[in-house]
């Protein structure tokens, strides 16, 4: 029942990277839900390029409170150890760096020197409850970015950061160092890190599953024994499994 | 001065379908506003495919109240007669499927299933003050959809679809059913079907004859004389207006 | 350390003009901030045409205040010097239309047929912290516009036009006439016009320098010595500079 | 798992109707979450008499949408069978009028003669996440209602009442006809009818236990042993309570 | 149909000011609706001093737009021709000052100093859609003053008053000046100055005809017939009324 | 420049913590300001017991997340080192608990038992920009505590306590643990440590001042020359300050 600790840099299972990304956030938020978790989908942030919106990673926590006038100041970023500038460099490949901006939007988390630097140490994706500026940087970026909206303003007006890798919440959901982040065109789940790999199997599996049901409404079934299946369409969907087993890729699919 | 009822089964007139689809909704309000109603254009709705914003039908209502846990359990969708369920199958070709979700939106309304099945009954179109979910299926969905914001949770986690075809509200407007909704990029106006048929006309009308004043201020008039047209502009509409009927198509004209 | 009193038609000095063409919003308002201002950037307003996103201008003003409606009935634009119209065919070339709509939404501060009277006369561009309506015109208009969100309404029911050429405020900033508004993908900031030569330049030096970071970065230079910039950083981007000055258009640039 | 269909008439039991006039909104809230109901407490709603604000009633409700101009208009008020006079003059005694506002609080939901009228016809009070007008009135009433803000405004300028007696949301709580409301200065809580009794003892016997603790920790107990109670604090509740059963009422206790 | 301008010195006459004092908010909107104004009540505003809520006086108003660091500094108070001091000391007895805040309550629009003065002023009460300070001193003030929320801060953090005596928002109401302002415990209604009379006559006699049937309702009787009142009721009323004058004071009634 | 790192065992000087006694949150505010601080002062919280609204303390910080089913259970309490029982357990005499609820008020921070041991402990009041419940309890303890509403919920259903004696963030202030915390009728202000004491010594020379300033202003005084004071009402106040000293208890005046 409790979150079992997980270090930051644990890499996580291949076999469940590739479930994941497989998978919608829709269809893990339901097997979330049917395990008792009603509140890991983030409100309000969503994909800043349309073309990387697909992103499995690791959370690795960026923590900022609001900005005071006097410490800071501009010349913080002359040093090199500055706790925003530490977080990037610090983030390993597969994770992602998930900011805590307690969802204020009028100065940008980051913008978009930083957001390449982390692209280059192999940075699985950024999330912030807050903004970022250079966005038209961000919209062509070659890592899936999600953030509220865009703010040209520099973070030191409203953000002070203060530390990483600890508890968060992000878009009202809490995210913990090592959950697993997935995001697509509908926006970030968080999934705690003990049930990713059974979150992902079973996402997977359903995510298969609907991609038939869809299939059959395409073609016009009705609702009625079709969505959800009965075991006449459950049946049909095994025959069809059997020769289209869902491991990445689908024929015919295109992962997600 | 009253609503006269209507059954939500009443066909629309194929001309007035025809005139509010040649019409934008900001001349449809317009139209609405010179008939005394101030409240028919939906707060914060837009469309989710960008190739499918133009939008006409009537109304069939679909009413959502808060979810409760013990009620609104996974097990519930095996129901096939299931509110949200039944009112998906009950939907009839040329209507729009409007759902009163009190503008609430860390729950989606419907997913892309649901909606898929809607465009195969020959649903005119969806409308919720809500999210949807599986958002990279709604944006090349053939079908116009009206939400806000994308939400990957189920319903169930904010939502218990409650009854069908009772007046609601949406987006803060009253949706009677029977009703007409027409959308376009601006989002939703809910015309009360008693004057759908004189606003439809009334809204063709001032249409072509701006379509003709923006074409004057294209190429360089002034506002003075030509916007609201005076007497001159209005007497050259008028011999324009010989040559070129609003019936649709109109020449050289893309029906909004 | 007032603001000098600037008539709105002074022209803005054509090397500023191109120095903020150069600079990204992002960069202006680190420039504002290091001069002490802190809220020149407008909350909530976005480019409505993607392919018009840079806008360099002057403000001219207009005040809306609520409607009231005896007043605000539809036969008052039958009066070609109600203050809307006639604010439109004040601005000057170069200008760029800033509207005070108290950040509400309900209703469109303007419309299509408004915003191309306003290309044709060389305006720069419109702001407003309220709403557009035939937003689909406005998604392909030729002149930079930058609202929050798409309303049909008319403003009559929710705006009054009442002044123009006054102190507004748009977007919780201050913008007095001949202040020198400048837009990109992030939004708007506002430059008070006695600081608008200093921070073009200060700007587009900063620009020019974070453009040779960028490359850095984005070749894989770790932050520390690249950015900020240290010593030896900045001497190559000097010997860099040497070869490619800022001045528009930079070579292996597009001017953002 | 289910809510058992309940008559609006159903007599609630008197020793229920006794134990949740004893226990507090924050213990039933608890007892609640134990049964995995988190979202029972609503939103935004206070009581508007300081001096009536425990109250224990059957919900009876009544359910607002938008208001239209042409239908809602004052002469509507002529009918004595229009919605809201037929719900007001069909409370029984011990029930709670509970109003679905949508959260709007533009216009009043109802006034102080409405008010004045339920309190004679021996309804137990009114609940709306909306408003009241003639607030002056509401603040001496003897009968506990709870709203959201004052609003001069009449519900015609905002709100149609559309029906009574169907499931409703308030406050973003899911109100079935029926259900039980309690209210303190914490606000309203909704107990579903079907776990009525079960949740007025535990939480009757929770504070009672409570009021123990209390006293424990205002006579200088650390929370170590005492909040929650160890073995040793339990035993000394459970010989005090031998003498001092919760039964109200409660010796050196007003009941809440 | 147009506001006849008037001049903010114009006096009131004295038997318009008598009955708005006897008549509540709730009721003079009532009037104001059945002339086809719906949008008068100010939104937000409540009374700070719960001995001191009945205010009637005509429109002085103050505008505010956002501050900028370099004009709002602390020093401008040294000049006594400051705007916002200018207009406490431009204020006439009978007046209210109102003050544009735009709805923001970070700053508070004004002290209590400056209400003080005021008060010696004859000033009939201070409305603003925003926040004051030293509220403990606001709460004891013998004037009615109307603001959102108390805050600390001095205006210069927030606000630059910019001008007087113009046509603002409050409360998202329009407020012209010498417009006819009254407040009581729901909050703050504001009467065009041209309805002023009229209005006041008929709220008088409504709220009259009001205390007649409230009598009625407390003394058990239901609302068929005498709420609205039937013929009979009516009849009741007229031969009351004969014999109990409106006119101030009311036997038995104190003026609300 | 910085801020020097405290501990927050250290002291707070007895003359500092008397003078902000007798200094209002107003005046401290000013004092920020005129050190280049603008957003010192909390947004949304107020006194819960009107007569304990005077606070002055040091910041003893408690940190909450967005709570998550499996891990915030009831069954938490049960552990006495609960990180939200444990900071309650570690306050000390003269501390404020100061508790990022990031805003959020569907669940309580905290509740009238924990409360009541703070109380006990010496603790100088409780801030936190959540809710409470038990707000009967609230209104009567003899500690001022702030909060922004009242929620009968248990903080577990939407927050989890996860550290303290961090920098965090209430009411969008930042707020370092030792910071010194004033409260009265306004709100709550955050003093950063390393300016408490001159910005104590400001405020009450500041506060005694205006106290004679008001005191012209109450015996009508106009504003020009008196507020703020010129030279000859500057040597008033001095003759009357030789008499007449700020240290407390003032003649004629309550400490606020």
């Amino acid at each position: 029942m409790v979150s079992t600790p997980v270090k930051a840099s644990d890499p996580l299972p291949e076999g469940t990277r590739e479930a994941l990304r497989y998978a919608s956030t829709a269809t893990i938020t339901t097997q979330l839900l049917s395990r008792g978790l009603r509140n890991q989908f983030m409100q309000g942030v969503r994909a800043l390029n349309p073309a990387q919106v697909n992103m499995v990673g690791v959370a690795f926590t960026l923590r900022f409170i609001p900005a005071r006038e006097d410490i800071d100041v501009l010349s913080v970023f002359q040093d090199y150890d500055h706790p925003q500038r530490k977080a990037v460099e610090s983030v390993s490949p597969g994770e992602v760096l998930v900011i805590d901006s307690r969802g204020q939007q009028r100065a940008a988390s980051l913008g978009h020197i930083l957001a390449t630097r982390l692209l280059h140490r192999g940075c699985a994706g950024v999330v912030t409850d807050g903004s970022v500026r250079d966005s038209d940087g961000f919209a062509v970026l070659e890592m899936p970015t999600f953030a509220m909206n865009p703010s040209a303003n520099t973070n030191l007006i409203q953000h002070h950061a203060v530390d990483m890798q600890v508890p968060i919440g992000c878009g009202e959901v809490a995210v913990y160092p090592g959950d697993v982040l997935v995001g697509d065109s509908d926006g970030v789940v968080c999934i705690p890190r003990h049930l990713a790999d059974e979150v992902a199997e079973a996402a997977a599996t359903q995510e298969h599953l609907e991609s038939f049901v869809l299939s059959r409404v395409e073609s016009g079934h009705a609702l009625r024994g079709t969505y959800p299946p009965d075991e006449t369409t459950r049946a049909a969907y095994e025959a069809w499994a059997a020769e289209n087993p869902w491991r990445w890729p689908i024929p015919g699919s295109t992962p997600s």
